[in-house]
């Protein structure tokens, strides 16, 4: 699980506020991450103190922890569907995420209350390599909250860009990303030998692209790269970032 | 692999007329179904005869043919890459390829010859269930050669568009095709319970869109579907399309 940036404070205060929205009643997408983690934590408590919610995991990780917390699990292809209940919210955290506007106008939203969003809504996943099956249970979702901390605030993405792919795809797909101006690198596995492999089995290759401009066309260009599975930018997806700070939370509402 | 529609003669012209544009050194990408087999035993006999090629198989199926067939082979991702000899050409099959005008006009290229392609390049593959890997290799290869006969031709794409997913996004990716006007059906094994799995270790499902108008938005749309590992609709790829008929070849150029 990713740590890095950040205090403990402010992520448990971005992860207990979302965790405040959920309903009785609610399926609920479960995220990957230290800030998701602390979302997941109070929704246990609230579950013990006789919440009624399911929930849906997005990693090995987000299960074995809900599991531990003693929320109820329903599959995903359980949850959605012409007869599925849905699922009414999920609550992920973020590697980098755009709340501020990138020039002029947007500095209010860095001094507390509630803001909206600068002119992308889009923010980097897949940093602890769960982003395919996070971006499937957050797409999926009515409402999709961001839970995050000062550190990962920013105007323009720079952050590289996590790109899962098929196993044999991995030299026509860095080629790909090479022509689109990225620079890839495949990640390499720690108390492992050779790559890390993900939860499907795949591979991930995290690609620098400097200052992100447009996210929405690199996020097409690298959905129409063949070999590609999923790629870690969410584009149009989040409703509501929930930032902790050391103080409070600060709500940004698309 | 499938041997469904067109004859036998037919499919063996296209698949011949397309391994005799293999030029000595070139690496070639190796396709799958039927009438690739007719490309890559040609191709056997060509390196029987002295031919200097290289092999990239888009399948099991297609690795095991040419292995049989004394065909060298290269791994996808040692022949793509900056320092890598890339690929040649790739020759592969169909399951409906566009090769008539909507309207008007086009009715000469069925009168044989060599004619130009129709408003849209397209086609779609995955009725083997391997065309992750065949979009790999075919759009990574300098020139696509599709072979196909009669059967495989038409003005507007109708078959169902496979798409291989991950598991767990079954439910999620139907809804996706449903809210496309698309219907939906996970693609059952046989001579296995269950459904098929493919060589990545996914899931297919086919989707029927009727009549497909444009190809190209519903690509993007398939592509931009979390869960979707890789769609059958293959736009703007193919140089060639050989087509094999009861008394010879025609070839339509892009």
């Amino acid at each position: 699980m990713k740590t890095s940036g950040g205090s403990n404070a402010a992520k448990r205060r971005a992860g207990e506020s979302a965790a405040a929205a959920v309903d009785d009643g609610d399926v609920v997408g479960l995220g990957t991450g230290s800030t998701a983690a602390h979302a997941i934590r109070r929704l246990g408590e609230r579950v013990d103190a006789g919440l009624d919610v399911r929930g849906v995991p997005t990693s090995f990780a987000s299960r074995e922890l809900a599991a531990d917390q003693g929320i109820p699990l329903v599959d995903l292809d359980r949850a959605v569907g012409p007869d599925a209940p849905g699922i009414d919210l999920a609550i992920d955290g973020a590697d980098q995420v755009v709340t501020v506007a990138e020039s002029g106008g947007g500095a209010g939203e860095h001094t507390g209350g509630t803001g909206s969003l600068g002119p992308a809504n889009a923010l980097v996943k897949g940093g602890g390599a769960a982003h395919a099956r996070e971006k499937l249970v957050d797409t999926a979702a009515d409402r999709f909250l961001v839970v995050a901390d000062p550190s990962k605030e920013t105007a323009v993405l720079d952050r590289p860009v996590p790109v899962e792919v098929l196993p044999a795809a991995r030299s026509v797909v860095a080629e790909a990303v090479r022509s689109a101006g990225g620079d890839p690198e495949l990640r390499a596995a720690e108390r492992k030998d050779g790559p890390v492999v993900t939860d499907n089995g795949n591979l991930v290759i995290d690609c620098t692209f400097g200052g992100i401009a447009d996210p929405s066309a690199l996020s097409a260009t690298l959905s129409g790269t063949p070999g590609v599975v999923e790629h870690g930018l969410f584009v149009d997806l989040a409703d509501e970032i929930h930032v902790g700070t050391e103080t409070g939370v600060r709500v940004v509402t698309r």
